[in-house]
């Protein structure tokens, strides 16, 4: 209900809107399982929601698929400052996961202090990978291009000259922590189609 | 929590996460704020999740985020069949509303039957906008092309020869439905920007 919301409060929480109408640029190596182009980080973001949405009672801990949803939605928001770094890209984490936070806070202090901080503590959350909800949330995050790139024989494995095993390794722990049961359907599926 | 779920369960599911990536290739008629290209369906609801999140105090009847958020992120699957059409567009409503309930019928009863019925009728109730949850997800898909045209001296408006009046007519009633605070906030930004 509306809480006296002034209009330095409102004026926040459209430059924060406006802002990550960027994210819709930010492009990924996953191509769109039709392969026209390349998908980008914010409807990334959405069909990752949609995920969570779809596949909440795989997770075998227990996770408040709310907060899930939640994280996922911001969760690549700072790729507008710090880009898309796929897994296969050989990359200096240190460098880039302070190029995150940097990002995390310039874009999140946008917004009203409280609900600013609200969010850069759900992102910290998912970065972190503890919680059983950023443990799920990370697990859809590594099974979606998963889905696409067995959809489209091989996708970004075939360019990036990644075999069979090293699939399994890089996909396998992080799926099979959020889903023991995704993992297993997904182990499935590269399987028979790759 | 894991409930039993067998393969053809996951089956349904992965066919109807697949399905939907073709909502990334529904081109809407407003742009991106920087102007680059028009926007899609699937990062427009992304961004309207995102609106929802930060904007839910705007409401000023009681609402569930929750509810709202999924209403918003599955609201234009149909558009996969349907297509999109447009505000400011003149086409036959009844054919458009029929178009849309047989690609509800299509799409989201590839899902497991269950959870293709729940969102189906979560679907039902965004389209009638008579639910408080639903009032307010409405007002925010109004809000948002609202919000790209004035940061884009018009956008929108500009091509398709809409008036002042007729901006403050065609999105008034709808937003202000979901909540007075925006509209009135909105109306400042067009009497200023536009």
């Amino acid at each position: 209900m509306a809480k006296q919301l002034n209009d330095k409060t409102l004026d926040k929480q459209f430059d924060f809107l406006r802002e990550i109408d960027q994210l819709k640029s930010v492009i990924r190596k996953s191509p769109l399982i039709d392969q026209s182009r390349k998908e980008n980080s914010a409807e990334h973001s959405w069909h990752l929601a949609m995920y969570a949405l779809i596949l909440k009672d795989s997770s075998e801990k227990e996770i408040n698929i709310e907060r899930v949803i939640k994280m996922l939605l911001i969760h690549d928001i700072v790729e507008i400052d710090a880009g898309d770094h796929p897994l296969h890209e050989t990359i200096d984490n240190s460098l880039q996961e302070e190029a995150e936070r940097k990002a995390a806070e310039r874009i999140f202090s946008l917004l009203p202090d409280q609900q600013g901080n609200e969010l850069k503590a759900l992102w910290y959350e998912f970065e972190a990978a503890e919680s059983n909800d950023a443990v799920f949330a990370k697990s859809l995050d590594r099974l979606q291009p998963l889905i696409h790139n067995v959809a489209t024989n091989g996708g970004t494995w075939i360019e990036g000259n990644v075999s069979h095993e090293q699939v399994k390794q890089r996909y396998g722990a992080v799926i099979a922590e959020g889903s023991r049961t995704l993992w297993d359907y997904a182990k499935g599926l590269v399987n028979r189609y790759f």
